[in-house]
């Protein structure tokens, strides 16, 4: 049995009252109010914790557990977590594997069962793993399933696929809630496919398209992660439908991880004004609701997930954060964090970590490309953080590019290699606004099927970045020079099993190595792992073919 | 038993062999001549791995243990450790601590016993423990204490001090080398500075006191670390005398630590030119000899103490670091770190963290000041990185301040408070060039004595960050307009028990707040460290008072 004193936020009856809360066995056995005794400083106010309420754990590129340590110190006590990207990888050997990750921490999980895996046909380009419909039905009947996940595929939706149906029908069948993702969608065609039992949508960019969204009987999830940031513009929700918006990061990277999570936005929320209220609605209890969460709103008989905070200001700091009755975050305490010495040589790694990865090492001759024998240069156009390229088609013969002479300009080569088959060639395209003058970038984590992706000034750099890739079987990679810093990324290619403060450190080094090579870029990793994902305008490279994405047919140059 | 093939760099016979390189039981069983299989991949070269020749640990801000995952990453393999901070707030007790935190990973540490404990006497500054001679003479007769510690009070060595010879006396006793520091010592003063046993000194700044140094026949360990920077001025040595140096950092903040090591001085001196073998002397070998360590240079029946790196030019990276037989880093690999939920809160803390800390919280009463009562402002001026500060005395009379309307321009107060006895009352002094326009920083590191500074645009802030270090018992705050970070600093009010990343992250959060503050310095917790060090000029503040410490007295107002 433990006792918490201070100023109790109580949500439900929306009244702040001092008192004592007394947590037993994980659940919150009385709440009592009472005098504060003076022991000389400020108590905290105790108030229900932050929920993300949509994430790619993989985003963060660390396990579950250690996601888990980082959150709660933030003020999370739970998310609602997608594992889509493992799922791109591994499939349901994947979902499971986010699933035990998560057991070895102390937190709160609901995960979703990827509705959309992969996102494209496979003649476009090759996933490591399928998870059909029939997938999804037996995920959706399993007790640690509590959602299905954002549903991308919305053209399937609206035409009534009856591969899209079977999922969404699964899910309703086991009463769970179904995740949309349907940017631009309004009219008629945001009714219909609300009407299919799609109830939130995280997509919305415009307070306009969230009205849509909310009159169409969906929830809006707020979001502000790494890359897509909509608070500033989606915030007057709060105030208009309290009871219709949560919050999310979606995908929230290491470095900004050790910095904040949910409690960003419920600190930007306060500064706007929004009643605290409907501001803690957003931030934990429409979760709860929607999701049939039981992670408790401090009253008698919930479970013990709660945070103390200094203030009820902006600046509020989170001092404490309770997760099914333990102290998982002391902001006055330190984890005893005791580091085993097991080094998992790339021999031995397949015992630890899932994996999928073929890939073999590549020459000079593998990505060599003669552009004088194209009629047509097709450049993508890249622009830093953004998830859209432009497409430049240049006319090889109206030009003076002498095609021997790589690289030309600012364009450069952008190598893609299929990383689930030992035999598959790369495929190289060209890319414009990264401008790595002297080195090279390469990477694993390329949205959606994360394929092994690089970009840089020549092909010896490419081929020295990309072969280190494969040599650890994942991860990511910077050149300059002579100079080389990685981050290995066994789980799946995608996360390490470092801590979270290892990982956010060694990202920063990527970036700072990516920029000693000339790249301009705040973000050149993420803007480059999006430049594979062929669902998003303009023009798009994957591991098969360069790819039109806003007429959707493969490009010949 | 395990086997390691590559290019083997035998220091002892100057030669660079492909061969295979047997293990066994933490030793090397067997050196072979053989050639490399072709496996399609460049082997990596074997070499003796890096010593740190002077280290004091407590700069690092984590506990040896983790000190020692940080440093094997960069292919350290050993320190010989100062805990001369430690010793400074727990005395002998805090010397035990290091040595059991270092047992708890697989590095080689050689221990030193702090020779000045405390550095001034006790009417200068309150320090919260003390070594005396005849503790010396304990700690130097214990098998794990390898060296009488830096013996920085050179006066008492030149005047034959009784206390001092004692200490220098007890190592010598026991055939352990003792280490000098001894600033700027020239002549016969350093020629009887060595021929009392001395036999190093870390604190050469320029090539001709090295030498001078070195034909008084002691060894110079060219620094390199997070304050002092000596190695582009003593790096000549490395070819001169190329056995009478060493390599060290003295002080390593964890944010550079994070970054390199005695990997980074390596690589500047292969820049450089110098000849390998004589860098690697520098680098490891020459720490051996003179410590009498058996940490190995790769020859049979060696412990097996070693490192793989990718190449012998200023490039190279550190692919695997193995101690004692055990492969504590792998580029390629991945640490299995367990992070344990253990929080430790305030009121156990003593269970696991040894500490000496009863200051109280204070008020602004406290630390009030009425300058229009004093005839003379006496103002330290600080310098961004450097220990040296200036001393400014404004005639109060002469000048318009207004006593009551503090602060006056960039004049601002900086406040230190015993922490090692409950009623004691701080003292105010003045400091410029921190510039914290709206905000405040405080520690609890502060050398040598390790009470709490602070220093704040006012009051409110003032007691706002210092009560915070009060409350964690240690650690560093920074204060910016209504936010506030922190790391707190339990073991000891001097060191964190988490993670150096997780550390190395916080620093940075809290030269941030600083800069948000108003402070232009990058590194005003280093800066703001020395401001309390007594023995280097000129105007100093202690808990005790203002000190004067270039004609060394007290300084009245």
């Amino acid at each position: 049995m433990k006792k918490y004193w201070g100023h109790i936020v109580d949500v439900f009856h929306r009244e702040v009252f001092d008192g004592e809360i007394v947590v037993e066995e994980g659940r919150i056995k009385q709440v009592k109010r009472c005098e504060l005794p003076d022991n000389g400083k400020a108590w905290p106010y105790l108030m229900p914790g932050f929920i993300d309420s949509h994430v790619h754990i993989e985003s963060s590129m660390i396990a579950p557990c250690e996601f888990a340590y980082m959150a709660a110190s933030h003020g999370t006590i739970g998310v609602v977590a997608d594992p889509h990207e493992i799922g791109n990888v591994l499939g349901i050997e994947g979902v499971d594997y986010m699933i035990e990750s998560g057991k070895n921490a102390t937190f709160n999980f609901c995960f979703a069962a990827p509705s959309c895996v992969p996102c494209c046909p496979p003649d476009i380009e090759t996933s490591g793993a399928v998870i059909d419909a029939a997938g999804v039905e037996q995920l959706m009947a399993r007790d640690d399933i509590g959602v299905l996940g954002e549903m991308m595929n919305f053209p399937g939706v609206l035409n009534g696929d009856p591969e899209v149906m079977r999922k969404i029908h699964a899910a309703l069948k086991h009463g769970k809630p179904i995740d949309g993702h349907a940017p631009g969608l309004t009219g008629s065609d945001r009714e219909r496919y609300a009407l299919t039992g799609i109830s939130t949508d995280h997509e919305c960019t415009t307070v306009e398209e969230g009205r849509a969204c909310i009159s169409a009987g969906m929830k809006v999830i707020i979001r502000e992660g790494s890359a897509a940031k909509d608070f500033d513009k989606l915030c007057p929700l709060i105030g208009e439908s309290p009871n219709m918006v949560m919050f999310c990061t979606d995908d929230c990277h290491p470095d900004d991880l050790v910095r904040g999570h949910i409690n960003m936005m419920v600190r930007r929320a306060l500064a706007k004004g929004y009643d605290l209220w409907n501001i803690l609605l957003a931030a934990s209890i429409n979760a709860q609701r929607h999701y049939g969460l039981d992670w408790g709103m401090l009253q008698e008989g919930d479970a013990a997930n709660f945070i103390a905070v200094d203030a009820l200001n902006t600046h509020f700091r989170v001092l404490q954060t309770v997760i099914k009755g333990v102290e998982v975050f002391d902001c006055n305490a330190s984890f005893g964090s005791v580091r085993q010495y097991h080094v998992h040589s790339l021999e031995n790694h397949a015992t630890f970590f899932p994996n999928r990865f073929e890939a073999k090492p590549i020459t000079e001759e593998d990505i060599s490309l003669d552009v004088s024998k194209l009629q047509t240069l097709h450049v993508m156009l890249a622009t830093d953080g953004s998830l859209y390229t432009g497409h430049d088609a240049i006319k090889v013969r109206y030009n003076l590019f002498d095609g021997s002479r790589y690289p030309w300009g600012e364009v450069q080569k952008m190598v893609v290699l299929n990383r689930y088959q030992p035999d598959a060639r790369p495929v190289v395209g060209l890319v414009r606004g990264f401008n790595l003058t002297h080195g090279a970038i390469a990477a694993s984590v390329a949205h959606d099927c994360h394929n092994i992706v690089a970009i840089g000034a020549n092909d010896e750099y490419l081929v020295k970045a990309l072969n280190r890739v494969i040599e650890m079987k994942g991860g990511q990679v910077a050149v300059a020079d002579d100079e080389m810093t990685d981050l290995a990324l066994p789980i799946a290619g995608l996360m390490s099993p470092l801590s979270g403060h290892e990982v956010a450190y060694r990202c920063l080094q990527l970036c700072e190595m990516a920029r000693r090579a000339g790249c301009p870029m705040h973000a050149p990793f993420i803007t480059m792992s999006f430049l594979c994902l062929p669902v998003i305008p303009e023009l798009k490279i994957t591991d098969k073919h360069l790819w039109d994405s806003k007429n959707m047919k493969v490009v010949v140059g």
